[in-house]
């Protein structure tokens, strides 16, 4: 590696050279489009306050559990790449010296060899920080002086990224009880199209959690609404979405462990609900709860036109030492075998051919985009399948989901690309990444005589800029 | 698009030149084979009374799920593609302007990009109807003039297009209780192996349904055995494919949504029965019955050698307000995961070995493929795995297939290619298709020095044309 | 056919070529290394005692499963293939002549194409033999009698070809009641590094099976530790795995159908164990000791440092009438759907980050890879993701297994290549198939710049060689 370290401009496009060519052909059509993003995990505050991103290892390994979680699988310790342990962890001390958390990155380059990790962070040290090295034991300090040096700068805050980065629209994620005040900032600065917030009520949907109490009664707090049973409950939440929908925001968002949509009659909500007042739920009572908030949301839906977003088939804080000692979100949450057809069924029966209602799918198990998703998605009116998500926003994991799910839905029954992340700075490089993923793709069909390369070319724009834009437009409530 | 619609002769062969010329090598020799259709759902009074298709929409567009299936999808309903509501939709209406529904199929044909039905459509419209432009909405009447036209000649009738295709056997699809006189009348006029019937019972073993006990009372008349329990089921059963047999059936054919074989001692069917005679079963019972009753089919083809077909896995009516507006198979079928070690252990367990039986297995969960269905077709010598079928019926279900089955089935434990449609003038397309996609696999066998071409050639011949004929001649009865 | 019979020099390498080209770059570098075969079949008896491999029949079809599945599967009986049959078998009789049954396989070499047995074979017959005709019903018995006449000769003895295999390190399957004979007679003569056992439990573990209260007795002889209740049971299980630590062994082997690692309590064990000594448990029982029995294990293994395999997910014995005639491990083993996330929680709850701790995982259910298996081998330090195994240890396996797993659990999550064979002659070939697989899906990453080449080979060299010794290491017990 003597030469500068530099990107090919045809990476993670086709191999072979004639599909290639299409593919350049495709890609450079769609390159320069906007970025929207209408699905991920971007602190709203730190768009407001115009935040740096710290240190190398605050920027690069601290706050990124797909990092973390690679270096954790080869032997180290959370607290050592920088995770602040809780009380719970027994006098365990988060590494302070965040060189040393830098270098422990570079040494383990390797690691992530065949990773869109790997891609995301060389698109980053390249084309946002110029770097001209790889990392190394070798570059590690160079690299943490050079990038300290760059980060420090005020062109690399949020804000001016945000403007580099060509991103038109941005949802964050929110707490039916959060104030939504950022975002009042923000739209007072004329940044209430650009930052938009989602309703995202999972820790009032989930009933058997140590803290749903609390939460219900901060929900009385912000909504004015005082919830003392379930039909205040529904209360609440409406007013809070109604809330959401006036800041700007286009959608909901549901991370459930499955995609059960089954609805309780009034009665039995009741119960459950003055039951998980006085504790938490058992798991079977709290998956119920669950299943019947999905329904409960799809019905809201209908009134104020949220586009409801289920994110399916997660086991949380899989490992019980690891969440003792650090928490929810640290790269312990395993996937498992998730049914969508029967568990969907109350919900679409009920909702899916109504047009105020729109749904977006989205699943960690693959094995149901051609078997349930895509048939799902290629006949409902009310669903869109969601793009690759987690672990699977990958190379592979994007062109298996094309080639797995067009042939039933389509391209038009997909909700375009959602990158879901929770690393502000990683955004391009993800949108890149699929726009050169679907590129190929299409390419393929160009070069098999499936496709000419003009209806190539506008599905690309489709999905790259259309769809996103319009999956997650409200739908109209009549 | 200024040229003239086309379409290229490498179509769907591998994008690579070196493997797209070696199976454009084999493709040749594949071509011109006759068409063997072992299974489909045309309707055999059309080929008796040779009768036209209509107009474009009457072929194109109102009788085939697939198209409507992606425009409903889209937000239009089914009554406005032709569809007649039935008296429970409350007084919805067919579009009754025909004209009008081609216009809606071709301002969408976007929708189609990258979907099998597209690939279809394509070859129908130019390769059998010699049409020159795509369809848009600025090309929907002219295109519907000149198809209008073109259909209403005499070549364009079914039977010409019989001879036109090159189909040397095609089975229907009957029920039990059919008199099979459509395929006598074609018998006498020479067309007896030509046009051949298939016993499909699963009215009769579908114990949940409204109509069970009317179908029973009309098995017995059919069949001239009074049913009254279910020793005279089983017999007017054995006494139906007797005169299926006779009439040239080769197969049976079963849509189940489990795979379960588990028979039952003869009291608890006999209860089972007594019960569904009553009245509809509830689901666990009539799965039950469901079950015995494929072991029991595989039983009676001991005795008459018709070839077992089992289709497994479809949700039907999914869609309970489709279904009460339209009633079945308007493309609300859903898949559901689907096991088959454990569900066929009974059945395979008594009759796997026995050179009298032979079975064939479709899935549309492909997650069986290499995990339960080529282990099962690569070890039991009654078992062939059927082709991809339905929503796998497509360029990369077919290339899945091949990948995930050979390596542990071969290819001489697969049934050969199966159309399976409702769409007469799509037969050829769907033949094409899979012959070009098993060219291209073979072909990448070849060039990575796996399989020398004479052997490759050798194995299309005889996925293209024997082993269909071969996975369905009648085994021979002792 | 006319020329030599050869094998091309890039077989199994992409297509492609440029992929190609970097492939063989890759491949090259690899091809030279040395076998490190931690998993597999072969008799430890037959590598002391320096056996020869008898006939052609006796080395080709006869013992392998995977090639007799397969003509079985067309309808020959095992005995005709000269399996010998059980008294069970009502005066069957295993084929005497051996060239006949020659003669079944090569008339019968069309049924391998494209299949990993038909690589393998032609491997075998090419390079080791140096075979120049192809098998066919032709050349049948020219190639008995040349095979005959060279596995006569003194260098294809095991020995020799050991040594012409360059297999650095062999382990081989052993009954805990093994008393390590052979291979303390192997360390005197200076290969106790070179043939290790590997400690194999399973008939101790399934409780439901009519042996099992045998093998407890005989676990008390070779033990020295009188079994008499639960506790003394894990006693000699450790006394047993120490002395197989001691005769070099790495590790212990575990085929269970489920992966369910559930403990179960003192009493309860107690009353399992209690239950087993009086006659075999219900399945529900045994699955439930089995459970225990792996938690166990993975304790056992915090003190004496051998690492734990565990291959789930086998319906062994599936044809009730192959198992009384031929008795197990015949070809009639079928997968079965197989869950992991929850199976293995309780177990990595408790073991998943312990330092002493070291898990290799091995499916048959290939959906697990990227939903389960890479998440799990991605996270936790202890668990590394095994190789293809069986059905999937095959050219399309091995591509889907990195495409899977790769973008998730990155390389070095890997167990590197196990072979896992029952064929001594088919190692070389099952080892070059896997350095070509892995040669070219690098190349791949190579060719759309994902990755370096110099990476790529360093990637390479792990793969084959290193990963499966660090895999295999005994995990240093503190």
């Amino acid at each position: 590696m003597a030469d500068k370290w530099s990107l090919h401009a045809d990476r993670a496009l086709p191999a072979e050279p004639g599909q290639r060519a299409i593919a350049r052909e495709i890609y450079e059509q769609i390159a320069p489009l906007p970025l929207v993003s209408m699905h991920g995990h971007i602190d709203v505050e730190s768009i407001r306050d115009n935040t740096t991103f710290g240190d190398p290892a605050e920027l690069f390994v601290i706050p990124d559990h797909y990092v973390r979680r690679m270096l954790v699988s080869q032997g180290y310790g959370n607290h050592e790449l920088g995770v602040a342990p809780l009380d719970s962890a027994g006098g365990l001390v988060a590494e302070p010296d965040h060189r040393l958390i830098w270098r422990r990155f570079c040494e383990n380059w390797k690691l992530f060899r065949g990773t869109p990790t790997r891609y995301w962070l060389e698109h980053e040290l390249v084309e946002i920080f110029g770097v001209t090295v790889e990392p190394s034991a070798e570059t590690a300090d160079l690299l943490y002086d050079q990038l300290s040096e760059r980060l420090a700068r005020p062109e690399f805050h949020i804000r001016p990224l945000f403007d580099r980065f060509n991103v038109e629209i941005l949802s964050t994620t929110d707490a039916p009880q959060s104030d939504l005040a950022a975002h009042a900032d923000l739209a007072r600065e004329g940044w209430g199209e650009r930052v938009v917030p989602t309703f995202r009520p999972d820790a009032l949907f989930y009933a058997d959690r140590a803290g749903w109490a609390h939460g219900i009664r901060s929900l009385s707090a912000s909504s004015g609404i005082e919830v003392t049973d379930f039909t205040s409950f529904l209360e609440a939440l409406r007013q809070r979405r109604i809330a959401f929908a006036a800041a700007g925001a286009r959608a909901s968002d549901h991370g459930h462990l499955s995609a059960n949509t089954a609805p309780l009659d009034a009665a039995d909500a009741q119960r459950l609900f003055d039951a998980a007042l006085r504790g938490p739920l058992d798991a079977a009572s709290a998956a119920a709860f669950a299943a019947n908030m999905l329904f409960e949301t799809a019905r809201m839906s209908l009134d104020d036109g949220l586009v409801m977003q289920l994110h399916a088939g997660a086991r949380r804080d899989y490992s019980p030492s690891e969440h003792d000692r650090f928490g929810s979100d640290q790269g312990f949450d395993i996937p498992v075998q998730t049914e969508f057809t029967n568990a969907l069924r109350p919900l679409l029966s009920e909702f899916g051919h109504d047009r105020r209602f729109r749904m977006v799918l989205f699943t960690i198990d693959e094995t149901a985009y051609s078997r349930e998703l895509a048939p799902l998605a290629g006949a409902f009116p009310s669903v869109r399948l969601g793009a690759p998500w987690w672990f699977l926003d990958s190379p592979g994991g994007m062109a298996r989901f094309r080639e797995l799910t067009t042939e039933t839905a389509g391209f038009y029954n997909t909700s375009g690309f959602v990158d879901d992340t929770r690393a502000f700075a990683s955004i391009p490089a993800r949108h890149d990444l699929a726009r050169r993923m679907d590129a190929g793709f299409l390419a393929k069909l160009v070069a098999e005589h499936r496709l000419p390369l003009d209806e190539a070319i506008e599905t690309a724009i489709d999905l790259s800029y259309k769809l996103p834009l319009q999956s997650y437009a409200r739908t109209v409530v009549e």
